[in-house]
């Protein structure tokens, strides 16, 4: 088993970068907070033997040599970065988890046959730059390069000029690694595990996602001076759209959620009437089906809510991602390594996106999850124990070490 | 007369500082543009053999003399700032069209029996800090300045502090002067007068407010993994609070609207629900019956909604006046102005709030409306006719004149 003292320290260590307001992290990426996660996980690296890669995304490599020099190596890892009020936990217990092993490794002395190679994936969260798991989708094809350089924030920077402001651009090609399997450690996210008292959730599938961002358009006008009947309130056609996605979500449930996370109201003033409204909507379900009625019937009514109150409305797909079926081999590999531990389990269907849903498309891939308190993440009071913690990374350890051979 | 195509030039002139990005202005109070803007009105009141007064709010007065030295000064005037896409004639209009009297006075060597005094009162938009009004209403006892000096931006920058900044925070006690009347010339906002063909609204009283800003607090969680029976969607909830808050208004209406310009969600990302939304409803009526049982009906509903979802609801009144009747020899004084002038004319009250709503409660005081086109305002498109304004600054003129007495 792994050391889990070494584990959870390094856990709070990371935590002192970026902190939030309550008690979590805001290490969004491409900030220079960002910049010092990566510094102080590369330097772990180097003291664990490691070389770093790093490629044009910014992607981060960390790599202990197998014993064979023609065997792919095993790749593990998830990501550093955070929401803006995000936990402690999300992404970086993968990271830190997939560092743990090689340093157990070490102390162990054991040489794999397959090098393994901790990754830490650039914008796994999308907050900053939507889509989410950005650099994992270059990585596996799916975005083009340049259109993810010209990714946008909120103040109109590009994601390429951030990246090289940071100074984590690397020269490496982007997707030129080919990987034998990638694991990826991660917290349920959800409440699950921690009702079922389950050690692990053996990550079988992982539901699909839709973002569309939706604009509305009405006018501008005097909240005081301006007739009831005269209105064209983009705010209120946004509130009944809001309505809508909630009903859609419902009528789909419980194989599907919906909301609305991000709201940008214009002029944004108390005596102005609200002339636009930009919001994000996010659907998702495990069925792919699902999740495109979904976006077609919010689509038809958010059109008839514009229309009978004289605004218009623009749909733009923002970020999207297709249900996810995990390699059976690294799944079995996963359910192995809880049944030799002892850890009691259950298979999952991932409700957040992960790097790994993109990794699976060029390698085979597999997820292991552990509970965290109240199912509760994006959120700075997110919470898990040590021996949570530990548990996963055992998993981690166990699956990742019989993959790559000793 | 006065001369219509100075005014105009100087109206043309001033829109030139802040301009917006839509052609209208945002000369936000307290900003640089702010500034400029008021040394200019300074530049050109001191061309035209004015003194110039600032008192400790930053409200200024623009003062020429009288024959009389025991005469108490006639007051004209409004407001130089500007929503953040305002129009360029809101509030501009008044403090152009008062210069505009005392230049026509210089050119016709008139002296007349009182002094007569043009003022720039500040803050009274409201965006930047709420309230509205906030300059004058401390100029007529109704807030400490110290309470209006520690009012905060979105920025957390205080009010005071900005004031000293932009170098506009002056000696003279705040409320000391006494008026021997107050008038205020005022684009309509509002889309009677032209909807009537008529040239002046003779405004006989104004409707009240109440600003209530609302913050719903629910649990920022993950959209995607976080089932729908276990959401606290604080976004979902305001949603449904728009929807009462419409509702109430057109139950009131025509005699009362109801909207919320301002809403900002947190964290506000894409795949957060929201943890917290902080809005701003208005609530008019010129009848403060109604404007109580809007109020009090909302904060009704808005807590049966925040109770069924389980999400928490807290209330504070941030702005607010009382329906207004302006003093009757002065709206006499506006009225025999149209007739003389033969200006077709209409009795209104006015939907928005104005200095003038603040010093009548120390002054007799009364307000002239011009048409706008479409009755748009706050709204970087607001658009009036040289003629429009002419026709009102006349009415001004000869209400001031005949006030102040030659
Ligand atoms: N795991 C995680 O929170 N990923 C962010 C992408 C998503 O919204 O699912
Ligand atoms: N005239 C005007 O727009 N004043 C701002 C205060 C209000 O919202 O009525």
């Amino acid at each position: 088993t792994i050391n889990s003292e070494r584990l959870w320290d390094s856990l709070m260590e990371m935590a002192k970068i970026g902190p939030g307001v309550a008690g979590g992290n805001n290490r969004q990426t491409l900030t220079d907070e960002d910049g010092e996660g990566r510094a102080l996980f590369q330097s772990w690296c180097e003291a664990a033997g490691c070389t770093m890669g790093l490629d044009q995304m910014g992607n981060m490599f960390a790599r202990r040599e197998g014993s064979d020099p023609d065997a792919l190596p095993v790749y593990v890892g998830s990501h550093l970065d955070t929401q803006p009020t995000g936990g402690k936990y999300d992404g970086v217990l993968g990271v830190l988890g997939g560092l743990e092993i090689l340093r157990s490794l070490n102390d162990m002395n054991i040489k794999t046959k397959h090098p393994i190679v901790v990754t830490n994936f650039t914008n796994e969260e999308g907050t900053r730059y939507a889509p989410a798991m950005l650099s994992s989708g270059v990585f596996a094809g799916i975005h083009t390069q340049d259109w993810a350089y010209d990714r946008e924030d909120a103040e109109g920077k590009k994601f390429g000029d951030e990246l090289s402001r940071i100074g984590w651009r690397g020269e490496e090609e982007v997707g030129a690694r080919k990987m034998h399997a990638f694991f990826e450690l991660h917290i349920e996210q959800g409440p699950i595990l921690e009702a079922d008292e389950k050690d692990i959730g053996v990550v079988t599938h992982g539901q699909g996602l839709s973002w569309t961002q939706v604009t509305v358009t009405g006018k501008d006008a005097h909240t005081g001076s301006t007739p009831m009947p005269m209105r064209r309130n983009a705010g209120l056609a946004m509130a009944r759209m809001l309505e809508a996605v909630d009903e859609i979500a419902w009528r789909n449930a419980p194989h599907a959620v919906g909301a609305a996370g991000h709201i940008d109201v214009y002029p944004n003033s108390r005596n102005v009437i609200p002339g636009r409204v930009v919001f994000t909507v996010d659907f998702r379900s495990p069925e792919l089906e699902v999740i495109e009625d979904m976006e077609l019937n919010f689509r038809e009514q958010a059109q008839d809510i514009a229309d009978a109150m004289g605004v218009s409305v623009e749909f733009e797909k923002v970020g999207g991602f297709d249900p996810v079926a995990f390699d059976e081999g690294c799944v079995t590999a996963v359910r192995n390594a809880a049944d030799r531990l002892g850890y009691s389990h259950i298979d999952l269907i991932s409700g957040a996106g992960h790097d790994a849903c993109w990794i699976n498309r060029v390698a085979p891939t597999a997820m292991v999850m552990c509970p965290c308190v109240d199912g509760l993440s994006h959120n700075e009071a997110e919470e898990i124990s040590p021996d949570w913690a530990a548990a996963g990374a055992n998993v981690l350890f166990h699956a990742v070490v019989e993959t790559a051979e000793i």
